[in-house]
């Protein structure tokens, strides 16, 4: 259950492409700059909206590559637009469906390093368990928080996406 | 990367006992009543902060309930003061704290149901990754979310809790 995170990342990456578009069509009904959204916070000392989406985006790639020593693509952090957006969450998509189960071999042990912290390091195990997961959600849940505190229209099923029930 | 969901949850869970202890201080500080910040929510069709405390212990709960055929602690969800939560919180955590590794075996196969699906069923492996992981830091972060948004001074680290970096 360590690949199937790459997954599970894309799907709710998708999910998160879909909260754009539903930010997008509420501003648009609403006749107000969809920008307001895009700048939007839950406090004034908390990353807006689009840095939380730029860190989900980046929370995803860093556990792809750095569990598996693949390169990940660089981005400059300078989206305005929903459409910059919806390319950053595409690209980040793109190198995810680049990785194989196989290139997750060893990951328990690789040490991953923190730019933050320089000479220092997690074991895989405890970086993808206590840093990446929970921080990829927290970002996640935060940027919907945001458009639904904001009244845009969504609910559990946008966030979670589709589950695929089987009949006993 | 299964079992390991449970010290995890229960990691997440001191942290979260922890953001109820700031929040009482806030309000102790602020002289208010904690009772306004139990009650805040982000959104008037949303969960309140208490309810968003419930769903998480019973995410972590489930899980490892669901996932290993042992029976999870009953909850009312009649809790209305901080000291009550907390209390929650404590059954939930040491009911974590019986479940072993191997209690786990087969999980991937097993059929988990869902109370509001009659008749259906998830794979183990699908509910682990596409609702229960998923869910439980939804309702995490967005507890945490409320408190930040009604100014109680918490950040990431709280959140998280520690992360022990190695030297290089």
């Amino acid at each position: 259950m360590t690949y199937e995170f790459v997954p599970q990342f894309a799907k709710m990456l998708r999910n998160l492409s879909g909260l754009l578009d539903k930010a997008q069509a509420f501003a648009d009904q609403k006749k107000f700059e969809v920008s307001n959204l895009l700048t939007a916070r839950l406090a004034p000392d908390q990353f807006n909206f689009t840095r939380q989406v730029q860190a989900t985006c980046d929370l995803a790639k860093s556990y792809a590559a750095r569990l598996t020593g693949k390169e990940a693509p660089k981005h400059e952090d300078n989206e305005t637009t929903i459409e910059q957006l919806q390319r950053r969450i595409q690209a980040t998509m793109a190198f995810l469906e680049t990785i194989r189960p196989e290139d997750f071999k060893g990951w328990e042990k690789r040490q991953v390093l923190n730019p933050r912290r320089e000479g220092k390091f997690l074991p895989g195990d405890e970086y993808a368990m206590h840093q990446a997961i929970p921080n990829f959600y927290f970002h996640l849940t935060t940027a919907y928080s945001i458009l639904r505190h904001n009244g845009v229209e969504i609910g559990k099923k946008d966030f979670l996406g589709e589950l695929k029930y089987r009949d006993l």
